[in-house]
């Protein structure tokens, strides 16, 4: 399987709008919607003593994978909570944080000032803050978010990219997942990813696509949109890798 | 569960649009996957000598179900072909249409001239003709087409409405689909349906709004986008009715 470089993936996702026509509505419900399923199979709800999940969502993309992902995982049952700070105007942003406030998902106006509070209020933290186009440095508030964020003991799902990481690269010193979506292809950065599930999301990928770019992806099994690729083995547990 | 009349779907559906902002593309891209879905749990790929199937599209957004629909069953692994006569000129049907052509979905021209020929060369049709906005007499080609539907002999799944049928009173002399998937709630007509299987697909409506309507809409199963309704119950079976 391939891991892509911010070029390619950069290239592939123009190359989805342009060529294959898809809508940003459409890409976005898919990846959302892989990403509440893969929350759901590494964090079952019978497991979880509660459901409450805060979903913090960035600026671009990534932020609209994690409101797609919120309403699903509302619809699943799970009790999402959004944390959305810095949002756009565009329509289709609009139109999903409408979805959201009309489906009684909460939206909170600032994130708890302790890690702490995050820790007692919640039992998983979704990060939809930044995806593969982000670059350069951090800037306000993610830098707070992040940092807090880092200082939460509940475990962290990331979106595709860690926040703050280098998408070719990975940043030892920013948010550590324990879990890992990566969307349509793995970026080069998922090979620093040290967290217990890593998941391929976003079953949208046609062949002639997937074969351009020589993806090499892993068969998705029956309908699932969203793949297994690695779980971490502990000693109580057989060997799930899947690759 | 409620049966819906013609002038409840309207209303639900204008409702998903103008309260809850959902985009025809989230909302067609989620009930044609959960049809794709609903296909493969009927029909396993296993259980087929050959996968293809002919996906027969309207020129509403019934169609627009089918198109996705069919690209979801390419990606599961069926071989789908398409027939679309008579198509719109809207942004989001014509990409529809680049997504299927471009992922190498072969398009007919023409239905084959004799429902022998449809028996030998497929083995499930998909009907998206009409949905619920359908009222009135059948027009060219319709007619034609619907009635070389009607004297093949291999299974139809019908999406929504059995295409022909009446919303409320079904119509003895249309379609008899193998299969029905009912999308967001079941329509009237679906108290006709004698097939073998009957799926309710579509989830995405919000909480709110199935009470508003009182819709009690059956506990979809984990993740799943779609529920299995009843399944026939044969001789050899246990049942397997779930209502």
């Amino acid at each position: 399987m391939k891991y892509l470089n911010q070029r390619e993936a950069q290239n592939i996702d123009i190359e989805l709008f342009n060529e294959y026509k898809f809508s940003l509505d459409q890409l976005m419900e898919l990846a959302g919607y892989s990403c509440a399923v893969a929350i759901a199979n590494a964090y079952p709800l019978k497991n979880l003593s509660n459901s409450n999940i805060i979903v913090c969502c960035g600026p671009g993309n990534n932020g609209g994978d994690g409101l797609v992902c919120a309403r699903h995982l509302k619809l699943f049952g799970y009790k999402p909570t959004i944390f959305y700070p810095k949002r756009t105007d565009k329509r289709i942003f609009t139109d999903l944080v409408t979805q959201c406030e009309k489906m009684n998902i909460p939206f909170l106006v600032c994130l708890p000032n302790e890690s702490r509070l995050i820790d007692i209020n919640y039992n998983i933290i979704v990060d939809a803050i930044f995806g593969f186009s982000f670059s350069g440095e951090l800037r306000p508030p993610f830098v707070n978010i992040l940092d807090r964020l880092k200082q939460a003991t509940i475990p962290i799902v990331s979106i595709d990219i860690p926040s703050g990481w280098d998408i070719e690269n990975g940043n030892p010193d920013g948010l550590q997942p324990e879990c890992l979506v990566s969307l349509t292809a793995p970026k080069l950065c998922a090979k620093h990813f040290n967290g217990k599930y890593h998941y391929l999301g976003g079953r949208f990928v046609p062949n002639a696509l997937a074969e351009k770019y020589e993806l090499n992806l892993p068969e998705y099994p029956g309908t699932d949109p969203c793949v297994l690729l690695k779980k971490e083995v502990t000693s109580t547990e057989k060997s799930d890798w899947v690759f």
